[in-house]
């Protein structure tokens, strides 16, 4: 380490993202990106011309893009901000809602990103064990006074919980903000967007990585109170004023317009997940019942970290974290194509019968 | 402000942007952007079938464009990280290097950016004020031994330190960090990159924005020592680890290796500057030597608000502060095309003339 390194920095615990091998051909499963390029619009937008006027700066507010995700969701344009990425976002939401006499409380099985950032911003955090079948309890968040941060649907678990328990989470405290992280929750879960105009102690976050194809566009948005949202502008306007670039923008806006494209996407996942999940039961495999476009999985013939290494000898990357306790066994499968999804399949089979 | 807003967030000092009207035609010198469009190449890298592979996330760790940066530089890529335009840069060069016990020094008349991140991070500041004819003391800073940040050539000064300053500084305290902010060197300044193999407590910060045409790309760099750079990528990799998108990755590096489109524009700009310098002295300015795409110019006849105004209602836009004290009476105007520049100055003409 260097002896330059602020003590705050030194206590700082990176994320580590999963493998994006740039040079060997995979069949990449491992990161939960689309299998589908964006949407003809979002081509469409980046043309030459818009390329050419790269000299000049995006519009920091995201004007364009906050107006588009504003009225996808019917709401109005100050109760929505984008970021470079979701991670961002979060961010933003971290250091905007949690501080000094607010601490965060988060599951011990979840995207572990939110204990990178909790450090990055010297939170206090609290940590809450899902149960023995992973599902969340609310009940476990109904007294704690700070703010709660759930990802709905959970990762990397897949599960999700009903909206109602969202609900009684923000009910049982108008005075803390619950922050729901909705990464997944276009491929079968009960999105809480619909709520923002109820609650002032709501922030939805979403991304466009996943359902709207743009993970290399980095590409993320919160959807709350025009006070909240407020809030995340104070730090944002600390941080990087001109967050989001010109062209994601208009990336980002065209794919939030184009919904046939959008839902066709996402029913397709939706289908190859329950043909992948059967897969993987008449493997033996335990699936996690998933509402994302990944599968939670543990086969009861091999290890999680066996699987791992025999996948990427043969081709195929999924994600599995070592050392991580009561999930070492499984692995977090993404929903690819159906191409993708056969080649898994066949070298799981492959992988199980040499043994 | 909202109920829900951490005291830490409450204390921050967001920064205002200069304006960037959407909607309306403005010769805009206001944010120092190039007057001239990324180079051809840039615009080959944006292909469609590119654009076309944003459903995959971007290699965290911007391998292909590091390798260019450090390959123009002379440095290894280890040497080099990226950001999503060189302000994310900054930061987490101030959350790495600044904190307990290591406050940080700069100028009282430089980029105001650095006061919002040393809020935001909540660093102890010192500002050391610059000399009656604006020019920087670096004997100023022999003591100190908090993280000295300058910006070279400062902002919106555009007054330049030879590198030798510079190199007294590092010297004169091998003990902490000295960050060059270099936003604007490739106009006429002295660059430090070549010292970064001679000193391990020198950061170099340089943007794209500029002299790279690509300030809707959202592009900046720091060069540092191996251990510098480690620690700025902790900082990253807490905050947002895929910070760089796949086109802008795609795009800077396109803009880095064409080195010939990179000289004639800096050139150009050079002559452009030195026509604009003689046009305003001719109209009975003050303009302070630049080494930047901007000048720094005050009027004897009109104040700086006024003379922003006026321009403002004639189209043309430049950057003027308000109740900024000793600068009150000064504006930034970006050096643009000779078009753009030609109708400046016509209308500044007209302005006095109607007074």
């Amino acid at each position: 380490m260097s002896r330059f390194l602020s003590p705050e920095a030194a206590r700082l615990a990176p994320y580590t993202p999963g493998e994006q091998p740039v040079d060997m051909q995979y069949v990449k499963l491992n990161t939960n990106e689309s299998p589908f390029p964006p949407s003809p619009r979002v081509l469409q937008a980046l043309s030459q011309e818009e390329a050419g006027r790269l000299n000049l700066y995006s519009d920091p507010a995201c004007g364009r893009l906050n107006r588009a995700i504003a009225a996808r969701y019917g709401l109005a344009p100050e109760s929505v901000i984008s970021g470079n990425g979701s991670d961002e976002v979060l961010a933003f939401a971290f250091r905007a809602l949690c501080g000094t006499g607010r601490g965060v409380a988060f599951a011990d099985i979840t995207y572990s990103f939110y204990r990178s950032q909790a450090a990055l911003f010297g939170l206090e955090e609290t940590i809450v064990p899902l149960r023995e079948d992973f599902s969340l309890n609310v009940d476990d968040y109904m007294d704690f006074p700070g703010t709660v941060v759930i990802a709905n649907p959970n990762a990397p678990t897949g599960m999700a919980l009903p909206r109602l328990d969202i609900q009684r989470l923000l009910e049982a405290n108008p005075d803390r903000v619950v922050m729901v992280d909705e990464a997944y929750v276009d491929f079968g879960g009960e999105s809480c967007a619909p709520l923002v105009g109820q609650y002032d102690n709501l922030l939805v976050v979403q991304t466009m990585s996943k359902s709207r194809s743009l993970a290399g566009g980095r590409l993320g948005f919160a959807l709350g109170s025009r006070e909240l949202i407020d809030a995340l502008n104070r730090v944002k306007y600390s941080f990087n004023p001109y967050n989001v670039n010109r062209l994601s923008i208009l990336a980002g806006a065209a794919a939030i317009e184009d919904e046939d494209y959008f839902q066709s996407c996402c029913r397709t996942i939706r289908d190859n997940r329950a043909w992948l999940t059967g897969q993987l039961e008449e493997l033996g495999f335990s699936v996690l019942p998933s509402q994302t476009n990944f599968v939670f999985a543990k086969s009861g013939k091999i290890s999680g970290g066996a699987l791992y290494r025999g996948l990427k000898e043969r081709g195929v990357l999924v994600r599995w974290w070592a050392g991580s306790g009561r999930i070492e066994d499984f692995v977090r499968i993404t929903v690819g194509s159906m191409e993708q999804l056969k080649i898994l399949v066949e070298q799981i089979a492959a992988l199980l019968e040499k043994r």
